[in-house]
């Protein structure tokens, strides 16, 4: 109930913090027989892992995910899936500063005033780290989507927008660089002007970009449950993000209905898809096409002026190990996320007739 | 499950059709010890109904309310709160029409294809007169939030966009002009473009602002249910709903973190509020506010092809009574929905702490 | 939240006061494509009604159920199913004695302890006439199931119990008789004391066995949602409730294991069926039964002493219309509420395997 | 949703089978700043531990709780509350030969079943070693409760029951025998009774009650989750168990009306207690007590005959380290389980009123 749950049918709970213990999961409502590939899940937790390049945090965690539950002889059981991940690198040293103080734009001053205290330590609760568990979630969900197949990949840092409609783009180059842009010369750019940005002790905010493609009609519910809403909903709860739009997003706002409207060829699918896959909240079997906004970490490696919780205002000066630009490892949270919400909506809709 | 309730404590469930008898809901939850203003709830439904003016649908419909339980000697009191409205000016055979076919970017199609069959009659359960429920709920939940105030506005019809901030707005002007834009120079440009639109049987997209003020800190939860994956989830769940943003936004995507983060007051409180009153998915007790992007509606009163049931293309000629442009009325909506999701989260925060 | 909805697939929510306009509820989730026999429903509410035999409550009451929605030519749409049963026979006035004092082993001091106040008339929320929302629930449930079939009769009255092993029972008798026990000559008795007991102005206990035949093998959850789990739940949850138990019962706790296991025939099925057809929480195939203990009705025609709400001893005349026992009316609900129950998890169940 | 989780604001996710790697659990909404004593969790665990006596399973497992979140600073951050169990003497060996065979009234059949196949090492997450997990959580909620007291102990072991009412027991005795009854004539009966079974290789069941003390009033929903409700249904589903009765219980059933209400003194406590503590759902202050049923364990130490899975009769030996009667291990986890349905009900009271 306060949160760490997502998902109706397959539903994952979360727990841990940045520098507790252990991460991990429960996985519910996992259908039986499913063959699991667990290399293919560690290395979905590989994309996402600290220290995987030169413009993202250093911090080095090998992130392996040890299974406890709910695979028997390499296959899904039917029963819950428990899994974790050691936190091996804590340099919980490097927090001890901020124990007393509130970082700006952090959720340091809002965990005291809810709960009366924190786990100040990288973040705790509050830290990306925790999405490590839902790239795990993820990765299994993924599996079991058979065909159906999601693709994120970063379509901004900065004003450095990516603006080639993605059925001009070509998905295979999206691992080949460390930005994850599937366009060369743009993911050129975005790398340099993250290595800058960084350099200069700073952050700086992005787009990721996300594709599912060969989605049965059908899915999604039609009142609250919208399909488009459980999907802003989940890529909202990722650490950072401000803004989701599907379809013609914000776009198709300033749009006239003559225009907007996507016209049917005979077999149910249609000419254009300002529709982005979805109408009336179930998806129509087009590809389903979304953006997910970031804001830039704020987390600055840079003095600043704050304040302490007696609220004296005091200099602070940043340090720790922090990501300049969160897109790149952005990019495999926005397809777990995504994998999550839509194998559960397969679930759901085994339900809708007699 | 399927997707008629939204709410953890203070929980709604509808039901209803545009052309059934009566659309309705449930509020579990709702604290007992209200002094309910029911003239303030249909207040609130007569800001959404249809006919209220020129530039809306000329559906003729009195939308009034009638509760039938949780409600003794003016009081709510604890138990569920069921309610109707009753609908009286259905004109099914305005569909008789679409009985067979498929109007290209409503929801024909996919519910035949998720359901076997669907009650074609004014667009049956997708039909935006469902949200005519959600805003009775939202309007008992303005009470229980006693000085948290929620406001929302017309900022953009088409491309035409109230860029003024919005502490710079008189919101007393807001429910002076039909279109509901807080900017009389604006907002007469906007009517204009909307009756042009609807002369040419076309329609228009448009964006709805809130801002919710004299939030307390603490609400919203950490993960998944962070205070504006819920807003966005409560938004994206409304008819014609393309994107949502909250405080900075997309806008914030293409910012350097030095520029973004909100250095604090010694109270706790902030300079600037690029975080839009929430900080890792929690209030922080600044002003929360958000953008709400809605597609043109695709009913147009003009010819156009589409496809029958059988995938043979045939010529359609819209017909019905129907909104142009759904921003006006989609004011008390988002009101509605940010409601719920507050009251939601303010019970939620009772259980917080020891 | 409040706990007025039950079910996680099938869910239905309710509201309603015995005195107040009406009660009623939302089905969500439904499959869509059943055809309603809505005769049959109706047919099941008259089981329940008040004023159906000399042995019952008086209060007359048509109890004549109006649905609202989710329903289209006589099909369920796969949308949500709202309804009403409008109120018409309110004798508020009967009510105003007890309006500031406490009937023992009623709920009227709890619902003022909890809620600051209560409606007092009838029981308000309390009264048993909420039951008449989950039989028409059940009563669409029981359609939705197909050949799987629920049967509940009345198996004690006070000590008169009725011994013989259900399968030796004649079903079709069970309607032939208003107390609804599938045993002439024991009904008959069970009447006489029904009526001692109703001239005396007091009440008294009974029990209702239910069993559920043509179960598939699979329905039920491992861990805290077994199929008894839930079943026990959903009884308990019915007005004068004490007690539950499925197969072997309360008599099993005292048997050996060697007698207690039930042996396997070839085909799966056991020889014989201590286990109530349910093993680990999961259905094996074979018939489920259970027994539901019910409490004798709490208002007396009878004087007695109580209390006021300032805690004043005071002397109280019972009157109004009530039940001197409860279980004759009580069959069809412990059979609806089983419906419900056995519905939500054979949904629930198409979700087990890939 | 497939039923690993309990609880609607206190939430208990679990996972892990019998003779997997751990078994674990995560609860999310546990209020922060308890202080949380880590050995008083312990010592809940070491009353249900295997091998505590020479009257249950010999199998020797420290059930060491190590947890992994949730806690800093030895406080309860109120953030989600991740542990595990590992499981280290696994003797899986002692099960290849069921792997191809049906055990009967265990839940082989129906696992293999519902999901095609099945971890049938000891009985996989069928295994009441499952329960360890609740009882880590509930040891947590009882130190959430303060004042409120939960007591269980055995009352019966086959027609061995202790007749004595609640209020005449002297509860610190019940740890004293290994038993766990507080009455040490007939905890040394029921000992030997225990030995003789599990010398025949055979198993015997039992009655576990449970007394909670100091409930405050108000505790419970009105409908469909009241508090004996959700009781019957936590204990229901503690493996084993085949019936639920509060209060007067099925002996209720046979009571007048006049016999069975309880007066009230002028404070609103009652002079008797037929209610068991609870009217309408709710808690109306008085204690609350219930008895719960347990079947005799399925697993002999005998030859018995069964099926294999393509349905031949075989010939099949006991074996394996098993409980001739689970009641004494019982008994910590009908408190765990009493103390997470409290807790849940405490939270979610504090939303009943404006």
């Amino acid at each position: 109930m306060a949160g760490n749950s997502i998902g109706r049918i397959f539903r994952l709970s979360t727990f841990g913090e940045s520098h507790g213990a252990a991460l991990g999961g429960v996985i519910d409502g996992c259908p039986a027989g499913l063959e699991l590939d667990l290399e293919a899940v560690q290395s979905e937790l590989d994309r996402r892992k600290p220290g995987q390049s030169a413009i993202v945090t250093q911090r080095k965690e090998p992130d392996k995910v040890r299974f406890l539950s709910g695979i028997f002889e390499g296959r899904t059981t039917g029963t819950s899936i428990g899994f974790i991940i050691e936190n091996t690198n804590q340099k919980s040293k490097d927090y001890t500063h901020i124990k007393d103080s509130y970082r700006p734009s952090h959720a340091d001053y809002v965990y005291d005033q809810k709960y009366g205290f924190r786990d100040y330590r990288g973040g705790g609760r509050s830290s990306a780290r925790e999405t490590a568990v839902r790239v795990v979630a993820g990765a299994i969900a993924k599996q079991l989507l058979g065909t159906m197949h999601i693709t994120a990949w970063v379509s901004a840092v900065g004003d450095l927008e990516l603006k080639t409609t993605y059925e001009a783009l070509d998905f295979s180059t999206i691992e080949a660089n460390i930005v994850r842009c599937p366009d060369v010369e743009m993911a050129q750019k975005m790398e340099e002007r993250i290595r800058e940005v960084r350099k200069a002790g700073d952050t700086i905010g992005g787009v990721v970009s996300c594709v599912i493609k060969n989605v049965p009609v059908g899915l999604g519910e039609p009142v609250f449950d919208k399909l488009h809403a459980s999907l802003g909903s989940a890529m909202l709860s990722i650490n950072a993000v401000k803004g989701f739009e599907y379809g013609s997003g914000f776009a198709g706002s300033r749009m006239l209905g003559s225009a907007h409207n996507d016209a049917y060829h005979s077999d149910g699918s249609t000419k254009t898809n300002f529709s982005g896959g979805i109408q009336g909240g179930i998806s129509n079997g087009m590809d389903i096409y979304f953006r997910v906004a970031f804001k830039p970490v704020a987390t600055l490696i840079q003095e600043y002026e704050t304040i302490d919780k007696n609220g004296n205002i005091i200099q602070m000066q940043g340090k720790g190990r922090h990501d300049p630009c969160v897109v790149p490892r952005a990019v495999p949270i926005v397809e777990a996320m995504a994998a999550l919400c839509m194998m559960d909506f397969s679930l759901l809709a085994r339900t809708n007739r007699l």
